[in-house]
């Protein structure tokens, strides 16, 4: 068992608040939270907190971990060039063993940014779960059929496969996007939907451009088209939600469905900003997401907590739109319940131990006001002083436990990206 | 002397770009940069950069350090509750030490944020001056005349004073905006700049309402107005600029007047994003600034370049809008330029040795594909090493060298807050 104690706690049922509890963990779950009682039991591990904060990790609920490789190597371009020039041609070279790679050194940079959880959208999946496992962080794959794929049966063989695989990795269902994928295509993934009673996700309502060609192709918007063929049957939602008109807005509120945004990603490709108020005010649910590096180029979830909130302010021109404790939630409970991992959203006792201490001893933590929207206006990832997954402790002021050496990792990454680039 | 050797240096003149030299720095200037010669002298320190980057450092162009004491108590709320219920009110009641404490915090908040110089505007400058003079930080005051000063003639005694008090502090001639100055006073600081020969600032253009009120009142803009008083005479600039009409940004650009921006405060109080790409493109001198703490909230320089590029992507829908390297050239030499601080604005024999080492070797930065695309676009406040002001390391791999404990100093602060917020 490990003891974090001597400090604050944020926990979110029934409301959100900062405690002053003790937080017990044992094996991969928190199996106490309260006051210390008055005998001890033995701990492997007593972790002092200081007076910082422990909370729930971030749950990056749409992301591309392997796009590392991209990071900076295509910026301040139009978006054709960005996808066509940059994005594609050099995404065909990749190998199971860069990814690999490219992997593990986005897991260290959640690591270090407070994730504890990631739901991924992108190839090479044996790879990548090996990448997780290996590393011990959490990740939800989420299939992207589109029609590139050769082998449309693998999403089934590989949704078995990986909902079996082992307690840090499990498969949802999905589509690349409308754009990207055939009229039988998008059948065939309600067809699968349908068999396992699952939810299904997809890029949606990135662009306005998107949105257009849909309409043109279908005389609806994408949210629509595929409601009308059983898409969102067992719910599901949709990633970056940009361009959602007022219909859109209400069939995602109706069905629950889950609006993913991806603020960072979306002001550098400059899709737009998603219109989260009016979404919230309607009851969809949220989360948010970093998008891959390429596009972004952090993994970082404290820029996107922050522009979650207020992105909304100057899209309103309303210094009271958005709101920080709206975004924190997002981020800790949201992402969580998107990614089916409703074991993960809290602290509270049974729930996983995936959480994050907040170091509040740092010049912008202070004075201490108000400790959430410290975190969300004011934080940043030199406030990460612990990240725990599943009852291990993988990142510890500055240093990685993961089983990787971050140094020859670089030299990898940098090798790999020497070949790739010639 | 230090040496900084075995790292890469950012370096702009003529032109921006990363070399392999070696810094020296003696006393508060850098000495040498190149490669080594064959004999080496004898250093006081050798710093191995291991691989990392040595930077000019931020400056803070503009900003209200002491502002740190307002950080989170006054969010999500509408501009107008925010300055009269939370700004306005709890300022009457800062006494000189308050503001001694608060600006400290504000210091190592810049420390840790890779920032060396401020351009402050704010109350009690005694204080604020001791507070910068005692950590070693550089700071060049702004006045900030208005319609509440008691002693306007204080302004000149002090333009005097604190230009010859210290090296690292030197003063500066502004009003705080048109909307808070009457035309008596804003002629008053004319015939001061006049009288001096010296650069002019203000607010300027940061709502709408400031500019309809201006041109309700005088038929003019903002910076049609302190133009046509001779405001602008010898130079100076604005902070914030986000309205600004064609003929606006003309007259800065024949002027060459500053415009210093303030994304996350413009954001976060939802008064725009500023026009930087039509600034840039008419030739008018650009800068970043944080604004205070109580407006953005934090004081985190790699947040305010990333969104001085991407805003500007989104503002326009174009993701070739913005640009990494304008933006670092802004953080770094444009906002010296605008202090007045000519000797800070580059890695150079000569220069000031205000210089901070950013580690690469966090996954955030890998691989490097473009050092200073990863800088704006990945960076954070855990990529700063150390941070150097006039040749002192006053922050390296998380501890302080400021002579203040920031433990006692976090717990001061919070006193002052209980007694002002009661």
């Amino acid at each position: 068992m490990i003891r974090f104690y001597n400090g604050k706690v944020l926990r979110f049922a029934p409301a959100m608040r900062v405690t002053e509890d003790e937080v017990w963990t044992d094996g991969g779950r928190i199996c106490h939270v309260g006051p210390a009682p008055e005998s001890l039991p033995a701990f492997e591990r007593q972790i002092d907190l200081n007076g910082d904060l422990l909370i729930p990790g971030f749950k990056n609920a749409h992301t591309h971990t392997a796009m590392t490789f991209l990071r900076s190597c295509a910026d301040d371009m139009p978006l054709s060039d960005w996808l066509y020039k940059q994005v594609f041609p050099h995404e065909a070279k990749l190998t199971p063993e860069m990814l690999y790679d490219f992997t593990s050194l986005g897991i260290l940079e959640y690591l270090s940014s407070g994730v504890t959880a990631s739901f991924d959208m992108y190839f090479h999946n044996d790879a990548y779960a090996a990448a997780n496992i290996d590393c011990g962080f959490r990740t939800v794959i989420c299939s992207a059929l589109n029609n590139f794929d050769r082998d449309v049966e693998n999403i089934e063989r590989e949704y078995l496969k990986f909902n079996a695989l082992h307690e840090l990795v499990s498969y949802r269902l999905g589509i690349h996007a409308e754009y990207t994928t055939s009229m039988e295509r998008m059948q065939y993934m309600v067809s699968l939907a349908h068999k396992y009673r699952e939810p299904c996700f997809a890029h949606l309502c990135e662009t306005k451009a998107e949105v257009d060609g849909c309409v043109e192709r279908y005389g609806m918007t994408p949210p629509q088209l595929l409601d009308s063929i059983g898409f969102f049957d067992y719910g599901g939602g949709g990633f970056h939600c940009v361009w959602m008109s007022e219909d859109d807005v209400a069939l995602f509120a109706r069905k629950k469905l889950w609006a993913v945004t991806n603020p960072c990603s979306n002001l550098k490709l400059a899709s737009g900003i998603a219109p989260l108020d009016e979404l919230r005010a309607a009851g969809v649910p949220m989360a948010i997401g970093t998008d891959g590096a390429a596009s972004n180029n952090a993994l970082d979830f404290f820029r996107e907590m922050y522009l979650a909130s207020v992105l909304q302010k100057v899209r309103r021109f309303d210094a009271a739109a958005g709101g920080a404790d709206a975004a924190l939630e997002m981020a800790c409970v949201g992402g969580a319940r998107a990614m089916g991992l409703e074991d993960c959203d809290d602290i509270a006792p049974g729930k996983r131990a995936d959480l994050v201490v907040v170091d509040l001893r740092r010049p912008n933590m202070q004075p201490l006001h108000n400790v959430p929207r410290n975190l969300v206006y004011a934080g940043s990832k030199e406030n990460v002083r612990l990240t725990m997954v599943n009852g291990r402790v993988l990142y510890e002021n500055g240093e990685f436990f993961v089983g990787v050496d971050p140094a020859a990792l670089y030299a990898r990454v940098n090798a790999h990206v020497r070949e790739m680039f010639g």
